[in-house]
């Protein structure tokens, strides 16, 4: 037993046991594209977290090597994140006033520790389910606010002005206020970078195309690009001496791997309110960080019709985070592009992430030197193309046609991730969704039956033409039954006693009824006795099992002055042939 | 169409049409029966209050006549209430250091004025739907422990010992501590009160049924206990010369009916903390207010196969509470209590309010100087006595007996309402409600289904004996599809897909189906996506109407890689005679 839950805890050495030559093939090769195509995507989100370009390669070390012993998803590539990168940028600027000060750094080591520990608690206390409160249209609202900052945060690197980057607004103005400063140089480079970031992957594959049938050496190749936009960069800096003409470069970057320690309490100022505010951005950018992992780990999944456990997956993203930590670095999660990269380029095992963990370590050894001159704006460029992809104007586009409501909860969040930081529109989403969920659920759907001439069948008066008694009601209400609607269908029933003064039965048809919570069998108890002062009878038909089970645990059924019927017809039947209450009904 | 409408907001033009001698001679009796129970009610509920007793007094006069010509129930009687009573205690201790002081009055008025706002707005804007998530658990274990409260606040006066009130704990620990001071004249004179107040009713009743065969004399003259005590009291008192022992007697209220302000604003230091204090409170106190009114309106109205409007309700209510502000007096709401014995005691219309407060009147003119020696012990008899069926044991039995989770919302708003205070209790219990809810719905019902054999009906497989088809997965979801469970489908989906290697096609039944939001709609495109990448294909069956219609707001269907069936039996005879997706489905 033990063996089979420790398995189950560490996957590792599940997938070990059947590890072999042509798996080990797969996944190097995977390992090598997503190494190419991670190094200067964590230089970049490093730098879009405001932090030093080395915490980077360093959150793409011991992270991806946590996630190979304990994760389940061979083509998932842990690593740096944009949308949890802005998170941190967003979390370190509200709680310390200076940015890359001592304590600004020792900052986002804890929030990966921080991060660490939620996601560790989510998986352990398995409460995972959370995240399921994080609506669609609320999770489309926010990532495309967050791909809104992220790209507005690289204006200024891009135009080689400096920026207030603490909010979205700020950055606006700040960028409009220092635009006439615009370095050419760097601008000019910058738009290069795009073009050929943009171009370059399209005409690489149409090339190899050319020369080979491989579709997969194409695609492969074409995932160079971003490298090769870094190597050409670095060339031009260096051809023209750009340096010493004002454009910004990544500078001296140290080499070797991290050393690994505690975090580093002393620089902070612990007091209730860097706790707290540190606290609430580890938690949601554990959740965000959750959200995304999960769902692309389990698109790849789907694909291989597997199964993800999301309780071990928030604890091997827990470790993942925790090691970030170790290794002072920042906040890591699954970045979607590039796991889908690797899936792709056929990553079998878990073991993919260990292999990009050692050509980043050779990376940090030998290769940080040469990444004295490439230029900021070259990685802004690879900012700005890369979150092109995360603003989904279709899902906005689709969510609208499908319905206004969701819509105006997607709108909300976006406006407000903007307008107030990514906490704010996240948790006024959320209980957007929430309060719209139950307004929707609390005015259900109802219908007054009649039967279809010569049929067993009951359908809404309004709808068809359809037969109806002046002694009996027939009412089917389309929602399960709890507190939000029980009152409204108390409301509803006496409405139609008050219209129907003829009526002596009413017959409550209970098909669509899924749950019924203290609340709404309170409202029953409350109809029966408003019927029986009104000189009505209350039946009910089509009750489901375990509908009839809870019911069963009160004394309603007793009290309810009607029967309780298997089918609508019976009752219909029963109370049109027999002025006094039947015998056939089921009771 | 105008007049219509206005004897639509002032149902006074409607009733007072048809009002004719028998409706008048019918509410003259009830108003006099309540204005008998009113007189000792109206001082005893503004002492809970921590109030002046005059101030009861003017609570039960204009408030009365506003409700009369808004109101729509007849036997409604509006005016002061133990629960909105015990709130105003709390509200004001909470806001203002010391009791009794002009600040303190003058915040109660200010809560009536406000409290009056806020149904005013729920009158207006329709809001009244709003009071719906107050789950009746919640109101349950708010009401009782309410009962609790209030019924501790009246042990020091029983023992005639005084007792801190500004909580329920301050009250049992500071009670305990002074409990060797008991006044023994005032805990002698309690307790006959108690027993009088008890026994009475029963024993009048019992001699008048005696002498007349009427049970509505009978009913009528058992009332009068309160004020045979009231009367019994003040004889006991003065015949004894208690006021010189030491017994706490009402004193000097000021002859002659209240004079008609504006509050007055001057007393308060108005700083935002109080404005909160005080705007919370009043929030509460208004839907507390409300729902108890409401829920006694529409349990009269249904007897008579009438229907209350809860708009109108709240904005006749709303109005009640400015003219109790206006009189300066404190908020006002319908008691269960007195509205039940005015229905039994034959009330027809709102006129009885008018009438009621036409004795009020009477009282305030000429009864008040034999109250000076009326002890308050008796007051706190006629509060304990009150109370002690607000206290709802059996609902709590039902709703253990029900569904613990329930009772668990019932039990924590009790003790957080008992412990924090009716602020907390409330707040927390809806949240409790709404997350258990969410919680519940978010793991619904599911069931692979089988063929029942030689007939057309699909069953669950754990339940019975059916067919399945190794290359057919059917699946029924017994729940509206929403954001909090679309995520548990797709996972439920995936590990049937991961269960039934051969499986080719996964039929959904929708019958259960209800509503379906943008997240649901997501995943079923991811659900369809994955089953298309394991080479399966979805097909759903028994989609209800206005499912379907809102389905087709998006290109789901065309994306879709089965078909729609009008019955889960058509998907399986199409799907399992030809192995190629049939053509007689529905798309």
């Amino acid at each position: 037993m033990s063996s089979i839950n420790l398995s189950k805890r560490v996957p590792f050495l599940k997938w070990a046991k059947s590890y072999n030559r042509t798996t080990f093939v797969a996944d190097s090769v995977a390992a090598m594209v997503i190494t190419i195509m991670l190094i200067p995507q964590s230089l970049a989100y490093a730098m879009l977290a405001g932090l030093p370009p080395q915490l980077g390669l360093y959150a793409s070390l011991l992270p991806l090597v946590a996630y190979a012993l304990l994760g389940s998803s061979g083509p998932l590539s842990v690593g740096p994140f944009a949308i949890t990168s802005i998170m941190t940028a967003t979390a370190l600027a509200a709680t310390f006033p200076e940015a890359l000060t001592s304590e600004y750094v020792a900052g986002a080591v804890i929030l990966a520790f921080m991060t660490g520990a939620f996601l560790l608690a989510f998986g352990i206390f398995r409460l995972g389910f959370l995240t399921n409160f994080i609506s669609f249209p609320v999770v489309t609202g926010f990532i495309s606010a967050s791909a809104i900052v992220i790209a507005s945060s690289q204006v200024g690197n891009l135009l080689g002005i400096s920026t207030n980057t603490s909010s979205f607004f700020e950055v606006i103005t700040s960028t409009a206020q220092h635009i006439h400063q615009t370095h050419f140089e760097t601008f000019l480079l910058g738009l290069c970078s795009i073009a050929f970031l943009y171009g370059a992957p399209k005409i690489i594959r149409a090339l190899v195309l050319k020369l080979t049938s491989s579709y997969f050496i194409a695609d492969s190749l074409s995932r160079t690009a971003p490298i090769l936009a870094m190597l050409g960069a670095i060339s031009v800096v260096l051809m023209f001496d750009l340096e010493h003409n004002g454009v910004v470069l990544l500078g001296d970057i140290p080499q070797g791997l991290p050393a690994l320690a505690l975090p580093n309490w002393q620089p902070i100022n612990w007091d209730f309110k860097t706790w707290k505010s540190l606290a609430s951005s580890a938690l949601l950018i554990s959740i965000i960080g959750f959200v995304s992992s999960l769902s692309a780990a389990q698109a790849f999944a789907a694909k291989q019709r597997q199964r993800i456990n999301p309780n071990q997956e928030a604890l091997s993203l827990g470790v993942a985070n925790i090691s970030a930590g170790l290794s002072g670095a920042f906040p890591v999660a699954a970045s979607l592009s590039r796991s889908a990269v690797s899936f792709n380029a056929g990553a079998k095992t878990p073991a993919t992430s260990a292999f990009t963990a050692i050509g980043m370590a050779v990376s940090c050894l030998f290769l940080t030197p040469y990444l004295y001159s490439l230029p900021v704006v070259t990685l802004a460029a690879l900012i700005l193309l890369a979150v092109l992809s995360l603003f989904d104007f279709n899902a906005m586009k689709r969510t609208w046609a499908f319905n206004r409501q969701d819509f105006s909860a997607l709108f909300i969040t976006m406006i407000l991730t903007l307008l107030n930081g990514v906490e704010w529109g996240l948790v006024s989403g959320v209980m957007l969704s929430i309060g719209l969920h139950l307004y929707r659920s609390s005015h259900p759907h109802v219908a007054i039956l009649g039967r279809v001439p010569a049929t067993e069948h009951f359908r809404n008066i309004d709808r068809h033409d359809v037969m109806t008694d002046p002694e009996i009601v027939s009412f089917r209400v389309d929602a399960s039954l709890y507190f939000a609607n029980a009152r409204f269908l108390e409301d509803r029933v006496n409405e139609l006693v008050a219209s129907h003064p003829k009526a002596k039965h009413l017959i409550l048809m209970c098909s669509a009824i899924n749950d019924i919570d203290a609340s709404a069998l309170e409202s029953l108890y409350d109809i029966n006795q408003h019927l029986k002062d009104a000189g009505m009878q209350l039946h009910l038909s089509e009750v489901k099992g375990p509908i009839l089970d809870r019911i069963k645990r009160s004394d309603f059924l007793e009290e309810m002055t009607g029967n309780l019927y298997l089918s609508h017809y019976l009752a219909w039947k029963d109370l049109t042939n027999q002025p006094m209450a039947g015998s056939i009904a089921d009771r």
